[in-house]
């Protein structure tokens, strides 16, 4: 009976962090859609909205922190309650980094709102926002579901991201080259595209957290790569 | 008795760990300095190493997680013990970013050697990467000798590097406007630098994971932030 006790205020205590998580995931998924909604309509209105939600994500990561602490303390978890601990940890501070990249779109609103614009870019970006939180709306089912093949298509749509930022790329290089005149807003949409590919590096990072605590085994590196910015010479 | 030899071996556990923590640590020390070699140098045979030290650098943080859980798991620790195994899984995440960043960089070395050179942004991104290194040396010294104080002073350092990159960033949109044949050469460049920045910040973290274990205390928001890029308004 004691034994039973004890069992169900541990598995409430394991409840609680997991709904932690989840909290501070819709967070970062609403962040996501509302940055890029207050850049692509110079909302400044919008975008503090977002800088006042990134501080309840900090917030958020730090209890999930001390939670996880007193779990690991008062409980002692083993095997796999204690790979779920140690697993949330780690996806909240993935989740931590993105609420920053939220953040920081959000901050280049009211300097993208003064800039010539470059109309073209807009759509490209739209797409990877909305890739990116997709990706993330389903590494947390994954995560709620321990579904690891749903975990492994994420993997594989980080790909995707990936060339969707090196379509943006190279589309930023011939409207700067065309004229010096948009170098300055495609220098701060260029950061955009960028901060959304490390988004999904993160996503990725999730979904990769997900497959080690349903299989117990981590993917290696076998995942694709398709930023090739690093080695172009467009010149 | 028994306690004492159970505690001895504890220790050992827990040495154990923050020795492979600095072991990941120099590794990363000197992946910067070897990568901004290459970069300067255009030295491909340099690159390549810092590539192959990166994948040394992600099988140390797996070997960090693996013994973390495995004290975890069988010793139980709590208290201050338990923070200093929680704070080492932290940094080596913070390492093993940092390692990635320097893969990034070395990766452009190959892109760099066939672009038209911008010899002006040399200094200033030397400089960035001289500061990033002694950062982390300083981090990794206030973790072993849990020094808070010389932690803190980290956390102002990064504002340093922070206006370094603004200056090498004010620089690259100056060359890009004034010849557009620049401006591959300097996004790439622009890369560098923020890549180095951003390692300041993971830097930063690293030594606020060392604040909060001596002092038990959260630093907060007073850190400076010194990056005012994203509100630019250069045309």
């Amino acid at each position: 009976m004691q034994e039973r006790h004890i069992s169900s205020a541990f598995d409430r205590d394991l409840e609680q962090l997991q709904i932690l998580l989840m909290k501070m995931g819709g967070l970062v998924e609403s962040s996501i859609s509302d940055a890029t909604g207050a850049l692509m309509n110079a909302d400044e209105e919008l975008a503090s909205k977002v800088h006042a939600t990134d501080e309840t994500i900090d917030q958020l990561e730090e209890e999930i922190n001390q939670h996880a602490g007193r779990i690991i303390a008062l409980r002692s978890p083993v095997a796999s309650d204690l790979r779920t601990v140690l697993t949330v940890m780690k996806i909240s501070s993935n989740l931590e980094r993105c609420g920053d990249y939220t953040k920081n779109l959000a901050k280049r609103t009211t300097a993208l709102a003064h800039m010539r614009p470059v109309d073209e870019a807009g759509p490209g970006l739209r797409r990877m926002a909305r890739e990116v939180g997709m990706m993330l709306k389903s590494a947390l089912d994954a995560f709620i579901q321990r579904d690891a093949d749903l975990a492994e298509e994420i993997r594989l749509r980080d790909d995707d991201l990936d060339r969707m930022y090196n379509a943006v790329f190279r589309e930023l290089l011939t409207h700067m080259m065309e004229d010096p005149r948009n170098i300055t807003a495609c220098m701060h949409l260029h950061f955009i595209a960028k901060n959304m590919e490390r988004m999904g590096d993160h996503v990725t990072s999730i979904a990769e957290q997900v497959i080690y605590l349903v299989t117990g085994e981590r993917s290696g590196d076998a995942r694709p790569k398709s930023d090739r910015t690093a080695f172009d010479v467009t010149e």
